[in-house]
């Protein structure tokens, strides 16, 4: 038995996310369904984590447990040769068996974009949230350096269904190391790089951050926001298709 | 009755074209029934020209006369509210009220973008022809300057089915004023400026110096398939998705 590390892209656009469901189209049951036409092999390749429907990664990681001797350089063209254009297969390696994608995970960056300008061109529109209204962006990047550092996240995490009630008192305490906007042209992204993220975590971060930006809130607010452990303390979630997993450290 | 010149951009992946048709995605379609829903009034935009399903363009031409006074920096924010944000209408200008998209167009550009890497990134799949297989870039060079200047381009068009058995007799004669490729780091783009185009005459040239990339025809033969004026004489239709409208000139 092998145990692999697979790196993937993919746009997630059209996708309802990384978990697999019954008969929907996610990128987790396209890539155990690659793996089975390819090895004859029927298992689910773990994520890092899942991605919401819409959200795109540029190197989400799985793992999976195989038997079959393909050596890796093949199994990635073959992989690609059956998976739909949008998920591609960037690189897959021999792991140590311990190896778990999400388990072994140390630290995510993931990165949401916004649009400033006031026509958002056709080709970017599955790729950036349009947002050309007025921000305060000196503020939101006050709000988004408030939430470097171990914080109870519980205020900018979903309630996760599919989390039984036992799961719902695991701890939301987690460790941010990097967070902060910069500009490009026309656009705002954020970057955010922590130990672990809550579900619609990062989405509503950004969220928070544009109520911010439109001086509904203010960055002062971060601090009681986090302290008030509750959802509603917080913005809304920012749409999925400005997100981006970037990358999983190990 | 003013006469207004439209100029729109539109990722055309998920389109059936430019022309409207019955309960089909059309872009002509949604821009009709977007000038309907705010100026109330029904009318068809005449195109520069129709683009095929999958097409895109950078600056498709649309020409229409209406009634309503609304002025054009208006008329171009209300469009963009209710059109899907995969068209964008860029400006709107009046016109005399001779101008028409397609009869008073003087020269058109379009792109071709083949991506050669042997990887196509996920966010790329719907932009460009993804073909990682050897090609002669010299021999497709050599052919795109075969078809500059005036010929009879019967051989690079397909049999159009919406034109009649009269309008078949019209004359194929373009004059091509520029035609060439150029390297974009994985990017190969051939560019090509003509007086018209006949219907899929740019997929039909690249999908001929494709032959050319592959050894199996030469550019020497490029003036040995024109003099043919029939269809078997060229090589394949080339993908839909690689191929934009980039301008139109009047």
């Amino acid at each position: 038995m092998r145990n692999l590390k697979i790196t993937l892209a993919y746009d997630g656009f059209d996708f309802r996310g990384w978990q697999v469901q019954p008969s929907q189209s996610t990128v987790q049951g396209l890539l155990g369904a690659a793996v089975e036409r390819v090895t004859g092999e029927r298992l689910l390749p773990q994520g890092s984590g899942r991605t919401d429907a819409g959200v795109h990664a540029l190197a989400q990681v799985a793992s999976c447990a195989i038997e079959s001797p393909i050596p890796v350089a093949n199994l990635v063209v073959a992989l690609n040769d059956v998976l739909p254009p949008a998920v591609r297969v960037l690189a897959i390696e021999e792991a140590s068996p311990d190896f778990h994608a999400r388990a072994s995970a140390k630290a995510k960056t993931y990165r949401y974009r916004i649009w400033r300008d006031a026509l958002c061109p056709p080709f970017l529109a599955r790729y950036v949230y349009h947002h050309p209204y007025p921000l305060d962006e000196g503020a939101m990047a006050e709000a988004a350096g408030a939430v470097v550092g171990e914080h109870d996240f519980t205020s900018l995490a979903a309630a996760d269904p599919e989390r039984g009630r036992e799961a719902q008192e695991v701890s939301n305490v987690r460790t941010i190391f990097s967070s902060a906007w910069q500009r490009e042209g026309e656009e705002m992204l954020y970057t955010v790089r922590g130990n672990g993220f809550l579900h619609h975590m990062v989405r509503n971060l950004v969220g928070t951050f544009l109520l911010m930006g439109k001086g509904s809130l203010r960055p002062a607010n971060m601090t009681g926001i986090l302290q008030a452990k509750s959802r509603s303390a917080a913005g809304p979630t920012a749409p999925a298709h400005g997100l981006y997993l970037v990358s999983v450290e190990y």
